[in-house]
């Protein structure tokens, strides 16, 4: 199975109700259950992983698992690369750090045949999972499904090692930071899973961040487009990638807590948008403090500057946010967008070495921002609720920098001060707030 | 390669002398360096371990690196898997366990990389090493060298993780313990390497151990039969299989400290008889206290009794070494011998089974003995070292209980109080001891 180079299919043909052990056309469900780093944290948080996977087994479902490293190791292994060399070469680096997730598949299985559950680990090579050569956050380029299927037609659980596979002439690569969320959901759909769990320290997806936003309530469903928004903008419960892949592939995804009792109604659903009956205009209310703000002043008023500014920052592989162009009354303009804090540097570097071809004034940079982000797919047709955001935030007297909109997300650039007001106030404003405040 | 099925092959024949960077025939030497878990203990010594390499690659020797997890590593691993359960599917416990070398391989090539030499990492699968399914403490089928020779021929150095390989279905399976040592062999074996050093934490193979024989003096050469007798007696330097695996692959083994200065003199050779031009009758004298005596007392004076007795516990696959039988004046046979220790439980058992067949009386058991061995290759032809053992004991009043015999070994059972005395007389006896305490 090619994970780029396939068009969406839909997995989703045969399949019943969740809360229903067998598919409409008679098959057992088959389902991925991922673990995280917290959740395999020690030997006795494995047992209790695999008892969670016995009782689904128990089930008669068809059990794939995916696991991660056991919480610390993945560290301890790149300081140690650290240490020896900070650009350590990416496949010796990749080779260090996916033993932790070998540990763990294999402890994993042990676990299992100790509770009499059959089960064998797979490494990314032994499945293959193949990858594309960039290692240290390589990309799936296909899983390979058959081996997994045959253990599950003879009652076997496998156990697959997340966050590793094949790259180019047999070298361990790894995907990057959450990447076993993306091993979890390619695994799903390489076998045509009916739906992919992914057991976290979290029991779901919520309105807002619970920590800044007490009365944020969990969400059962949300599509993947309003997922991938708030992922993409700070809401750290999936990977990105892992979100886009299971839309492209639509992989039914649940995030629920490993750390509670759960049943087939716990936690936060990821589906397509013709899945949810009840939409609701707004999904959630997001941050992201991870951006820099840089200001190009007193620019001269003539074509082809912004491209003189961007077409540098592009070459270098810099990612530009939110743009404004402002004139004030000297005639003169001002450029001002966002970059990631870890590009900052580089972009200075790049605008200071364009600074005559651009003939700009001063150059300019604050970290005191954050972007808040109104995600929902109700903005499609809804333009009344931009207009909310404007409202709810000029009500506070809260000063918006840069604006940027997607097709389901309005985002806003504000002084970091008001990051909490902002979140809270916008969760009221779009009518989020769940009514007790369990949170709190 | 093949490493069981091949017949003996010559490696050494275009092989000059070791103190020169060029062979016979002009090509360039090549060496596998293989660490050991201390060696490789921490990152310090992973960078000291890379300086090493580095000097011998610098001479412009071919050399190919082979790694043990970090100490204490593998350990950790092993008790995960016994804590979760004792009797850990071997492939699941090797999956785990496999993960300490893999992680040291990256480490040294990404130490080798900072300190400017190419490298790179070798897993077992993927050179590959083939291996049989006995996991936990597989043997070796077999090397394919031509990754290796490629590296060599491109100016890389291979840094291969020890102690693993990959055994049938491509499942990753484990040497067992000391199967590091074993793996270097194999791999020096399978790309005619020049010599194989094993750098540990002693600076070469003795006479005797020198924490008991104070004058216990360092052997500059060794014979591949010697060092196999004295390494299956307790002198704990070289692991016995990659001895003999040594052996018949005419693998020129070097055993040095890695933690003290070293050249091309350094350390202990183990080499065919006819490459040791001063051949010394006896090499060493070792000990072992893994035996437990079993005595079978009053058996009645028939034929048939040896196999009565040993065909039970030759089924149930307990290995017994020492025998003895002696008549008491009542005409009644005792039957004494010894079995490993980790047996005696075993033996115990299958023994009071046959004890009708048998027709014995009391069964009595022994920990408190020693097996003392004298060893060398002069045992062959001169009958007169196996009476200067009898009486230089004799003479200190110590009681032999059991005797047995190799070609080129002569093994004692006394008592284990008289261990120290025992060993220390002996090495006084046959000359071995040297001038200067320097161990003292």
């Amino acid at each position: 199975m090619s994970m780029s180079d396939t068009p969406v299919h839909d997995l989703r043909a045969d399949q019943g109700d969740l809360s229903s052990d067998i598919t409409k056309n008679g098959k057992r469900k088959t389902i991925v259950m991922k673990f995280g780093g917290t959740s395999v944290g020690n030997i006795e948080r494995i047992r209790i992983v695999a008892q969670r996977v016995k009782a689904e087994h128990d089930k008669g479902r068809r059990i794939v698992v995916v696991v991660s490293a056991m919480s610390g190791v993945t560290n301890q292994m790149v300081e140690y690369c650290a240490e020896l060399d900070k650009l350590a070469d990416p496949k010796e680096y990749d080779a260090v750090v996916a033993s932790g997730e070998q540990v763990t598949s294999g402890l994993v299985a042990i676990a299992l045949q100790a509770l009499g559950v059959p089960s064998r680990s797979f490494q990314g090579w032994q499945i293959p999972l193949k990858t594309d050569d960039a290692h240290g956050k390589a990309s799936i380029e296909g899983v390979d499904g058959t081996l997994l299927l045959k253990c599950l037609d003879e009652g076997i659980v496998p156990v697959v090692a997340g966050f590793q596979g094949l790259g180019p002439n047999d070298r361990i690569a790894t995907l990057g930071r959450g990447g076993s969320d993306t091993s979890a959901v390619a695994v799903a759909a390489s076998i045509k899973a009916d739906q992919c769990d992914i057991y976290t320290d979290v029991d779901g997806i919520y309105t807002s961040d619970p920590r800044i936003v007490k009365r944020a309530k969990r969400l059962d469903r949300i599509t993947y487009e309003e997922m991938l928004e708030l992922a993409s903008v700070g809401a750290k419960v999936l990977q990105t990638r892992s979100v886009g892949l299971a839309m492209r592939e639509k992989v039914k995804v649940r995030v629920l807590s490993s750390f509670a009792e759960t049943d087939d109604e716990s936690g936060s659903i990821v589906v397509d948008e013709d899945e949810i009956v009840e939409k609701e205009l707004v999904a959630g209310i997001a941050s992201s403090q991870d951006e820099s703000k840089i200001s190009v002043r007193h620019i001269p008023d003539r074509p082809g500057i912004a491209a003189a500014i961007f077409g540098p920052l592009s070459e270098a592989n810099i990612n530009v946010d939110m743009i404004v162009q402002s004139r004030g009354a000297d005639q003169f303009n001002t450029m001002t967008f966002t970059v990631s804090k870890a590009d900052e540097a580089a972009a200075r570097d790049v605008l200071e070495k364009a600074r005559e071809d651009i003939q700009y004034g001063e150059l300019e940079t604050s970290h005191d921002v954050v972007k808040i982000s109104v995600v929902g797919i109700g903005m499609r047709s809804n333009t009344g609720l931009a207009a909310t955001m404007f409202r709810t935030l000029a009500e506070r007297g809260i000063n918006v920098q840069v604006i940027s909109t997607s097709e389901i997300k309005i985002s806003v650039l504000i002084d970091s001060a008001y990051k909490e007001l902002a979140m809270r106030a916008l969760h009221t404003a779009y009518g989020l707030d769940q009514e007790e405040g369990i949170n709190t």
